[in-house]
């Protein structure tokens, strides 16, 4: 079937344009400028189905690299499946998701990977990758990370925070970058430092300090710059690519763009929650409340100004990628496993139907452009992950994975409309000025005014090359 | 007439991937995926004329946004008219040039572009656009930068050297940027304390130290990086954008890198004589030789590093473009006026036919990326002074202008073959692993395989609008 | 005669000692540890004078580097000649100032440094010294810089501030720095952008905004940080040693600090104005009343952080010296110059009696040490500046200038009180935590108890050296 | 008995001045103005002993901060016991060492402490104190340096290398740092990233690279640079003062001094072996000759400019103090058990008789001022160790421990005439121009001319109060 979408502002990340895209099957085959040459005159009128986007902005389906579907942390399991999460993510202009295998010390990689592919396979709404967690740095998984990448699992993810779980020591970190700085593949790093802030929450414990609040209390932006740090050290070290994962002080990317500026190949992600909710805000909730934005890295305080600082990395080029870090927990019987103790809430905050539309918003707030727009949301992510010219970009040849967006449009968010399996929502009441019209997954239209059309298992599995940006 | 360019890899500033370009007209209409899709064979076969890129690039026509023709200068002119300076850029695959008009103090800003516009028109082989030089700010060229705005001419040259010839001083450079803060357009600086290196030059010229060489020791890095922040700290005062021409010490760029980590509208741009040459290989040439080479900012020490930084602020984005300040002059008789005296050296370099093949060089060279060669040499240069999207991308509505480069040529670079009105080379013996196979301007092509197609008055003024970089 | 001052805590630059001073004629001979060691008993035994100390501090007497006595400006005259204003130091417990002789272009350096000796010659409480004011770079006044070094004369001070009347442009500057560089002379810089500054000026009282607050808002902080830049920069060119008076602006010590890391001869100097007044408190007071703190640079704005950090700044040495740049107007026919006009307000505040005692408050506050008060008060002035080890430190040798300070005392300071020639005091109402007990100048007791036991012509002149830092 | 030093240029931390020195007893009492005052006669006539200094140094004794006399390494011990080392040390012009007492995981530190004692009571030729290793951080350890504090013993040493002997990890680090900022004491940092060496040492040995210079090269400045960046983050969430020992990476220092630019209490100590030696010359010497120099952190690259940076850094004062780390083993038997495998070669390096003339060498150079020669080796070590006004100046009520040192003798540094217990000397072959004349260590001279008038026994241990530095 052929598809032409006409009249749209297509936006990328370089310039917007009117241009009519024209859809063959499951690709992009052109991109036309609109008018009356004959030419384009006489193509348009051979296609099966016209969407008129005038008004309205054409952008690549956005690529969120950063999702934890079905995740087990601290005895309960991310409440989302692959099938509620994809569905949420393909409502809210999201088209592919890279989502984390896991491999604990002493699993085989191997098991943790088709354990994940288990999971997803046959339910996801949209396209969908992985990055493999390795939790257990030793000989064999240091091969099993030379296998995947000929697999298509370009990048694995290592913990400096969360000590006797997914924690590794600098030996183990060294390594594993050694090993990525060999096969091409991308380090992505949780940069906290785990072993310090298990002593300040044991002390913070035991003098009674237990609420929500204390989570981001015992988690000082010190301890996340001090990781960072030390996490590009060991990449120069070895000459490892490293892209550190949900970073929310200002100083761990004051120091992560020094490294940049002296011509390092690493990268920064922020998530939505980072840039918008804060510490005194949200975290310090009354009573359990602020229990549903724990989330690690933590929120940090809005007086402290990192939320000005990220938008403004995001404008300069440090910080890289907004990813959601989509981690769902119902508030019930979820978050309250950690009732008089911080430290045993479930982390994660549950954003993947939101990421569009939290940084469009941005966009009519002033604090990004439209092209920076798509960049740090569809482009940057697919081309940092090996995803691109198939994803992230609309571009003849690539996958017609296309968002219609509606910046007449208004979105309210809301625990009673949002599609995550979630029994809150922790952007209640938030509005947006714009919003998703039209969602088109592999020249699929998946979602339509607000209606899923799409189904379980239309999404598939994609292989991944390595970075774009290593040069 | 319609074209299609078929087979080639098009290469824009973020991605390269095989399309074919169907232009019809003066116009780009269409990118399509290639193969064998029904639709695009259709169209493909009612093309009147087909260009086999296959094997080569397919980039957009370079824009040089600095040149000087005709350039009066220390009681000569550059060597080069408009029509022999455009065929020469021609040839080099640039299809664009942005020139200097020029304004002196007592004269009036409107006579100065009546002037260039006279010596361009009808002569040009490609489009052209003017920069405007202010050199006597006063009550009436600050009203003549918002008229000019509206002419198309929406960027200002101020020169912090030369004093008594385009001098500004900083009460003249405040108001004019005061000026361009309010009605968008850029101010572009020569940053170099001209006050502290004439006492320098007198110094040595008292000293007997006349030779060429003494051009660049009498204009140490300080006085760049000096000016440099200077001018940085006025535009921070006025909120003026601004972009700083022919960088060539590493720490003016560091200062400016600062400046743009801190999200300040500062750009900079560098040629390619800084990343190349040097103060002791060529400005120290023995004799008179060294002439050839007397530009300002002069060429710096190689043992100081400074080329190395430059390909690095190239690739760290802190450097935006590459240009040639192309100001050529003849050795005999012009060059010459400096001999025993190098402050009479006519100031300029000659290198507008070589700026895309001694940037791809920088490709081969492993230097910068693809992406990033297309990027500094047309679509940032478009982009920052508003000829984009016109210019400086291969995307259906823009013109025509585009280059199809073969990796497989060699280019040799001497003053036996190159097409500027030159005597001599600053190049001479270069050789360029690639070469410019076609070009086409506003879909005609102008020049296949060395041979010139085009004619004198093919090129049309271009009305710039206002940067796309200043958000 | 014989003193011994017994019993007190001898503070110098580096510790605070419990230590006797015996004093022969005008110098310190000995400094003995106290207690009952029979050589010290006998000693003490045979003065002819003791002082006890007990409890109370023992320190040199202040140096203070920076005075304006009978200061042509603005058509008018500084109010404090040289009895009156080091009379006024000396009941503050400074015992030394360094004021500075005028040349103005066209006039002769000699003769200017002569106009000075007539003025001070007999008139002085306490010891005094000159540094050299180059109002006009020229051959002749290059020499003259020689040739005042050999009498004592070893620091010149230029303007980047006050176009037509004592500014310098950049290539007198080169030419004075070179001068100096020759001599090892210091060179002094009063740094703001006075080219920038007066469009500032001119274009305010143009918008009708008139009142003493314009005077710092045209005077914005880059103005002060782009000359303390430009000024470093021409120093590294040249090698000259540079001193620059009166810092506000906290990014201009910045970048001081900067090029002090790098091991570069700057120094900076504050005064006490820019550690406790500010623009929003003190020069934005009601009416005409703020003309009382107009003085250049500027009092800085507190919610800028300025204040803060120039205490941090004296806490790591980055600034060197606090002076008064005392240049004191009366508010009638003075200051009222400026009435409706702030550019006609003579610029200046009158604090050379309070000194000592305002930055004795920052160690009560906990900002600096006691060793740190003594250093930057007395001890690096007099090295600073060629002075030491005559003045400067409690050392055998030197010239008995000693102040006993009373930590337990309380000093008020108001109009009403104080010994300068000024109607109002910029310090109306502030309340010292400790105060000057008793002051010696060479061996003199010249106040005591509040009283002034000295007499106008005790005072010499001192022919300084150069300074102690230049290694 | 009373004992005037007279004649000589008395060097204090600020300034040199001719002055007369009394001693009555074990203490300095007076300091005097030379010259024919009737007092300083009187006094003079009547001591029992002169010492004419004439043309010579007066200094006070050295005070070096960091050495390990039979301190048990890798299976074998330190070769100089506190009788032969504190010997070595007084005949080079130090008369107080600060040694370290040892606590390993699971022992009671006071009884390490005991231990030190042991072997140092009664045997020492000059005055001594001990700093506390603290290898198990627990609660026991923790109580124990609270009691520490109390017997004088107020700075504790940790380890960020050598897992599994000494090594803490971060969160013991911050437990040890909030039990110092709690009393007052200072944290010591062996600042090196011992996890990733290790991984990098076994690499190299599986490798076959065994020599002594592959000991260098395991561990890269990175290591040491992320340790100390690690070690100031720790410091600033707890607020406990911190010293870096041992720095050799130019670009560790860089990281110390910007956090110092901010204000914190962070201390940098380098040694004369990163001042004079390198990777190069010494560590890759041929054959197995290198392991004279295998120490940790080790000996960097002179071609990347370690050597000249950290002279700078002293200069600037953000490198404070110069140790020797003195930890001498003899070549055979002890060196030598590292011959096949350079991580079994004893690490230190023997320089405890050297540190006052290697330094004073950097005064001949010009790379530091007489002053600051002072204030690195004697007045700053005894302020930042709690030892000072007793030790480090000379100044009334001081411990007479005075050097007079002959800027015409010279010293030439072999194994054939040094007084170190090591069978072959890392400096070999220097010499210094300059020399010490006489020692005296509270009043008794202990060696003169080369001799030695000492015993063992007549050093005391010195109990130590707070750092100065701490304000």
């Amino acid at each position: 079937m052929t598809t032409l979408i006409r009249g749209g502002l297509v936006i990328g990340p370089v310039s917007a344009q009117h241009l009519d895209v024209l859809i063959d099957g499951e690709r992009i085959v052109a991109l036309l400028a609109p008018g009356d040459t004959s030419l384009a005159a006489d193509l348009a009128s051979s296609v099966e189905e016209v969407i008129d986007a005038t008004g309205k902005y054409v952008v690549p389906g956005g690529v969120d690299a950063h999702t934890h579907m079905e995740l087990p942390f601290g005895g309960t399991f991310a409440s989302d499946t692959f099938e509620t999460g994809t569905r949420a993510a393909a409502h809210g202009g999201t088209t592919t998701i890279v989502d984390f295998a896991v491999q604990r010390a002493g699993e085989r990689v191997q098991d943790g990977l088709a354990a994940w592919h288990e999971k997803a396979r046959g339910n996801c709404a949209i396209d969908y990758a992985f990055h493999q967690i390795i939790g257990g740095v030793d000989e064999e998984s240091l091969k099993a990370m030379d296998e995947l990448v000929s697999e298509g699992i370009t990048s694995f993810k290592l913990f400096m925070a969360y000590p006797g779980v997914f924690y590794s020591d600098d030996g183990q970190i060294l390594r594993a970058m050694q090993t990525a700085a060999g096969n091409g593949s991308m380090i992505m790093m949780h940069a906290e430092n785990g072993t310090a802030i298990d002593v300040l929450v044991a002390q913070a414990l035991a003098r009674g300090e237990t609420s929500p609040r204390y989570h981001g209390l015992t988690r000082p932006w010190e301890t996340e710059e001090e990781a960072t740090h030390r996490a590009i050290m060991l990449a120069r070290i070895t000459g490892a690519p490293l892209y550190i994962v949900h970073m929310s002080a200002k100083q761990a990317v004051e120091t992560l763009a020094a490294a940049r500026g002296e011509g390092w190949n690493v990268f920064g992600e922020t998530c939505p929650q980072y840039l918008y909710l804060s510490l005194e805000e949200q975290l310090s909730a009354p009573g359990f409340e602020g229990a549903k934005w724990v989330c690690s890295t933590p929120l940090r305080a809005r007086q402290e100004g990192h939320q000005d600082e990220l938008w403004r990395y995001l404008r300069t080029g440090d910080l890289s990628v907004v990813s959601t870090d989509h981690c769902p927990f119902c508030f019930k019987e979820q978050k309250e496993l950690g009732v008089g103790d911080f430290s045993k809430i479930p982390n994660g905050i549950g954003s993947v139907e939101h990421r569009m539309d939290l940084l469009y918003q941005g966009v009519v707030d002033g604090r990004i452009s439209l092209t920076r727009w798509v960049e740090i949301c569809c482009t940057t992510p697919a081309r940092m992950f090996g995803l691109h010219p198939k994803k992230g970009e609309i571009v003849p040849g690539a996958d017609a994975d296309v968002v219609i967006y509606d910046p007449q449009a208004r979105t309210h968010i809301s625990v009673e409309t949002h599609h995550m399996n979630m029994d809150h929502s922790a952007w209640e009441g938030y509005e947006i000025a714009g919003g998703v019209d039209t969602v088109l997954s592999r020249g699929r239209v998946i979602v339509q005014k607000g209606d899923y059309l799409g189904s379980a298992g239309h999404g598939q599995f994609l292989r991944r090359g390595l970075s774009s940006y290593l040069t």
